[in-house]
């Protein structure tokens, strides 16, 4: 038997396991975060090994990408050690306020897990078992039911164990990570849907998000899903910029578009430029360098299907042409393809404004700035959107970053999407179809803050309160008190 | 005609009104809402004699809830206007970082309107047009449709020319705030599940609530919902209080359970106690206390009505002994009532654990604190709990605590639910049902976030970042930079 516990053991199990957690400090969930990473390193290169071999990305990426899982597991320990990050309130009496005194009010955030888990098959170490929303809801102080990626399951057990070890040796139970292993998804439904899960966190497709959304929509008890489901990260390539450095910028997407196999959230899918010889430099330029990188394995059959049909589909599309196309060179290879499109012929079909998950992208040429303007509007959420621009461009940049500001999460400059940076002002979120809740992040420390509710407590005596709202503030947590940030005691 | 738009011109009226809206800054915008508070300030006895007229509440009831709800567009105006709540967080780059340089990365909330406002009956001005949701709405830059509640219509119609002259008087476009009048269930849904539509406030009944969450959850973009839908406020007697104070305690509920005729969603409709002779001198106490109380006619025919049935379901319920019963004195009239049952046959039926709202309370009469603990919980999600409890009761509020914790928004020691200060730490919300997201608050500074999603800026070159990411800090807002809360420059 795979799983020790049904459905509602499982959930029973979590809720438990929370509660005799919480019994202990932060100082010593900091330790188990640390230690998970010390457990996760502690694999070796096994572990690099067994990623590599279920995701057909090579060790070297694995390397990257454990050094990320483990620096954020490390990184959440540090963000929740002093305390700030429960942003404790605190609001004295005022006896003799009139008409009526003030009483003494104090807040705190507390979790609210136990928190499912669905992993993402492109990110096996960093957006999976241990990964963004496993730690945070850790950090937070929830419970977690991870269930495992199908399309890593060794990788997925190994972690699970190094969590289960850490759990151990920090003295906690070990069903506040409880790994659940299923491939019914009336599994995934019945625990969505279970009373006592109290939030969800996703990384995947659109598709499979909305699935698991659907699934908690139809409860009673409404829950915070959390669903990262991906974009097409637009392009905006500015005139002034294009005349300067169309060769450069080709160079630069040439990779962005085809790096790991283009199976990046944040991969650019779309580029737009004005039509005109030097978005022709771009294309050509772009498309030769495209038409030089070679296929690779792409993570599993059925995001290769889903690639291939997807290519197809907008491909085959009205208006639609193939700059670069690279023949496959072995089974279920992702091959990179650029294509180009009029901005009226785009504006049509929204199938085209979807995303195309691999190495495709497509420039999309407008007549004009206005034109431009009018197929951002038509766009969805977005997890980013980049400016590619010259300072003669500014003005152009400002009557359209408003629109831009609206529909992303974040707003490169001269850059590429690809590459998220794991610190405290990355964004890694966005209005729908890019999440389900704009208003949060899944990527950097304030990822925790989905996990988190506020509770207030009035005229309580001082030594039956959380230390958090105690007078003394050893920590030298951040609160507010009486309307001002501080770190002293009260 | 009193509506000039339809469903679909009014939300595009108030998208563009947002977005013009957004071109002046936070001193403009603190002034537009400090402007508003004037303006209803300048209605005068005119607006308290409508309020009184639609509601049937007193005069004095209005001197007070005018007061608050300027005193909260004042105070939101104070909380917007050094920007310290768009939580600025600034990674500045690290250009010789191994093995990748990071980049300049800079977030800051947004605002996410147009947002929809369902205002309640029980608070026809704090809680309504210009309530608690619209001004934290346009506090955050949103703009605001609210829907005219049909119980108080010439008190919101005055109140949103109030609203509509402070608009002009800033020079804001007059469709940032839209009155929409209707009674059509149909309008409501379209409204609530039109594309453009990005949030919902609600304050009202679990049924009002969840018919609104209904209609959003039937979108394909999921939208934030934030619907306070009142709450049974259990009180825990614990028997050291009870020994000493029992007297006192039940004059002060008899105040509490009837007080606005039992009108408030946090009033007290569920008090729990250990069986014995104290429990008995609270219980003939209290019922003597609310037989002497006088009937008063209620908001409305609907609340009427409601009151009448659901205190017959839950005094017909099996084991319910009715304490105290006021005679009705004319039509319409909320009847204070007060009603014991023993825990078990509390337990046995869920009809029970629910809001009567109005002046309705129960004494769950409980063996022994493990029941009392098996009634917790047993219900749901509470706006608030309140614990009655002397030092030597500590031990057992500290076995009680961390369940409470899981179930309520705010938890009062020795003192009444009823009374929601608007201050920093305040927290008016909680779990389903009390609310559909507890992980914000409808009163309080920190009511603004509901309203507001992070987006980030990377790399962007100084003059074109909004003002609150630029490297200068006129306003001395509070920023994060490089993991610091500083008020300095950069």
């Amino acid at each position: 038997m795979i799983n020790k516990y049904t459905i509602s053991e499982m959930v029973e199990a979590s809720t438990a396991a929370m509660v005799m957690g919480q019994t202990k400090n932060r100082t010593a969930r900091a330790a188990l975060l640390q230690s998970i990473a010390d457990e996760i390193e502690a694999l070796g290169d096994e572990l690099l090994h067994t990623a590599s071999a279920e995701s057909h990305l090579p060790i070297v990426r694995f390397e990257g990408e454990r050094a990320r899982t483990c620096g954020q597991l490390r990184m959440f320990a540090a963000a929740i050690e002093n305390g700030t990050y429960r942003e404790a309130t605190i609001d004295t009496a005022l006896p003799d306020r009139k008409p009526l005194p003030r009483p003494d009010l104090r807040s705190a955030l507390m979790p609210i897990g136990p928190i499912v888990v669905f992993g993402s098959s492109n990110f096996p170490l960093a957006y999976s078992t241990a990964g963004g929303d496993t730690a945070s809801a850790l950090a937070a102080g929830c419970s977690v039911i991870c269930k495992a990626h199908p399309a890593h399951p060794k990788t997925s057990q190994m972690v699970a164990t190094a969590i289960q070890t850490a759990l151990r040796k920090h003295g906690y139970p070990e069903d506040l990570f409880i790994h659940f292993v299923t491939q019914s998804f009336d599994d995934v439904k019945a625990l969505v849907q279970h009373p006592g899960v109290k939030g969800v966190g996703f990384t995947g497709s659109l598709k499979g998000g909305m699935a698991i959304h659907e699934y908690a929509r139809q409860r009673e008890e409404p829950i915070p899903v959390f669903a990262e489901m991906g974009s097409v990260n637009p392009v905006l390539l500015m005139p002034a910029a294009l005349q300067q450095g169309a060769q450069t910028w080709a160079d630069t997407y040439a990779s962005a578009i085809t790096m790991g196999v283009g199976q990046f959230c944040t991969n650019p899918g779309l580029i737009f430029g004005l039509s005109g010889p030097d978005l022709e430099v771009f294309k050509q330029h772009l498309a030769q360098k495209i038409a030089q990188i070679r296929d690779f394995k792409m993570l599993n059959d059925s995001i290769h299907q889903n690639f291939v049909n997807r290519k197809q589909a907008v491909t085959g599309s009205k208006g639609v042409n193939i700059l670069a196309h690279v023949e496959a060179t072995g089974d279920g290879t992702g091959t990179p393809v650029l294509a180009t499109v009029q901005a009226k012929d785009f504006m049509e079909q929204p199938t085209l404004h979807e995303e195309v998950f691999g190495p495709f992208s497509m420039v999309v040429e407008c007549e004009n700035k206005e034109e431009m303007m009018r197929c951002i509007s038509a766009l969805g959420g977005q997890l980013t959107t980049t400016f590619i621009a010259a300072d003669a461009d500014a003005a152009v940049v400002k009557s359209i970053l408003p629109t831009v500001i609206r529909k992303a999460g974040r707003i490169i400059y001269n850059g590429v999407p690809t590459g998220v940076e794991v610190c405290d002002a990355m964004v890694h979120g966005g209005p729908y179809p890019a999440t389900t809740d704009a208003r949060f992040t899944a990527v950097g420390n304030k990822a925790i803050r989905r996990w988190l509710r506020p509770v207030a407590f009035q005229n309580w005596p001082e030594h039956l309160l959380p230390c958090i709202l105690k007078n003394e503030n050893p920590s030298e947590a951040w609160r507010t008190i009486n309307g001002q940030l501080t770190r002293e005691n009260l």
